[in-house]
């Protein structure tokens, strides 16, 4: 059994829960908290991270960028990179985009900051980093607006990884109720159309107990 | 003519400059300062940030790791990852672990705190900062000992991107003298044998005028 090890608000293993999805492969979840620094955690990835996806032949596998780029090469019949290496150089550059910059600039100053900081008990959330991470969203809104008036989706004329994790980042940040949609309507149509794949389901149906989700989190027509 | 924009202390620049020495790819080297955020940089990366490579056939790419990954599918003769697609995966988690972890909790907090503040006039360094990576670096200096005690690289029997990413941060933080390396005779062994290779010469020359290399910096028998 293909088990993926995860925490469900991060938006790496939202990423990889998406990819997995895409591609039609079955995967059982296992919650891990990180926090716990559990010696079978540390063991399947010294790094003391999630995602882990344990795959069905027993490789253990960590990151999610080695993930995908695994699951890439080995699971070929639904694609999610163009073939030609210069469009593969291009949705890798978008991918580190939001996998690190929209990450470090926004998701870190909002999610973990309101929530991870909760769940962790590691004290109260830093208002300037969260200020920072409202400031900071706009901007990142905008460049997928340029992008998606450029293109169909965000790396060229397929959905794909770079779509995948741009999405991962916001659908967290979104169940915050901090992505300011309704600035920004070009970006929301995009986040719409990725929302409404059948890939998306699994994680529009997370709901942490005490901790619901705004009432648009779910809806595909918000 | 193939250009590789960088800046000499960033070790994403010198982990691509690496790589095409590696490969044996000609390029010419142009250095930008992303602080200066001038409109040509913008226009080629809209990050803001080096390395990017024009190649020969006029293509322009960012970041770091979609360069490394353009260059293995497009010139393939010098191989800097395994065929298989789990050992792949092991040299990517490895790629992530250096390019992101060692750097967050290194690099970060010794070469940005002490080169690039001076350089960018923005503030005193944070001694709390310095003192984090001076303790974090051990960590990673035993990880390496751990990984070459087990293989005769860090990600498997080949020399490859694994090292590459890792040689590439240890030089910057090597640059201020801050790596304890007699603590850690076996990852100095390692980074002895990398930093011997043909491809190692350009960083090795590298010096900024008024804040010069420590002596054993570009010596292959530190």
């Amino acid at each position: 059994m293909r088990t993926l090890y995860h925490f469900w608000i991060s938006p790496a293993c939202r990423k990889v829960r998406l990819a997995l999805d895409e591609k039609g492969l079955k995967f059982g979840l296992q919650i891990e908290k990180p926090w716990e620094r559990r010696p079978n955690l540390l063991a399947r990835n010294p790094a003391g991270e999630v995602p882990i996806l344990v795959d069905e032949n027993g490789a253990v596998l960590a990151d999610s960028q080695a993930i995908c780029e695994y699951l890439e090469e080995t699971y070929e019949d639904v694609p999610l990179m163009a073939k030609d290496p210069i469009e593969r150089a291009e949705t890798r550059r978008l991918i580190a985009w939001f996998d690190h910059k929209f990450y470090r600039e926004v998701t870190d100053n909002l999610v973990d900051e309101k929530i991870m900081k909760r769940l962790t008990k590691s004290g109260m959330p830093n208002t300037a980093a969260i200020r920072a991470g409202h400031h900071n969203i706009h901007y990142h809104l905008e460049y997928i607006t340029y992008l998606v008036e450029r293109r169909s989706w965000l790396a060229g004329e397929e959905y794909g990884l770079a779509d995948i994790a741009a999405a991962a980042q916001l659908s967290s940040v979104d169940y915050l109720g901090d992505v300011p949609w309704d600035q920004h309507p070009a970006a929301k149509v995009w986040y719409s159309r990725a929302k409404s794949r059948p890939s998306f389901r699994g994680i529009l149906g997370d709901n942490l107990p005490g901790m619901p989700a705004p009432k648009h989190y779910a809806d595909l027509d918000f």
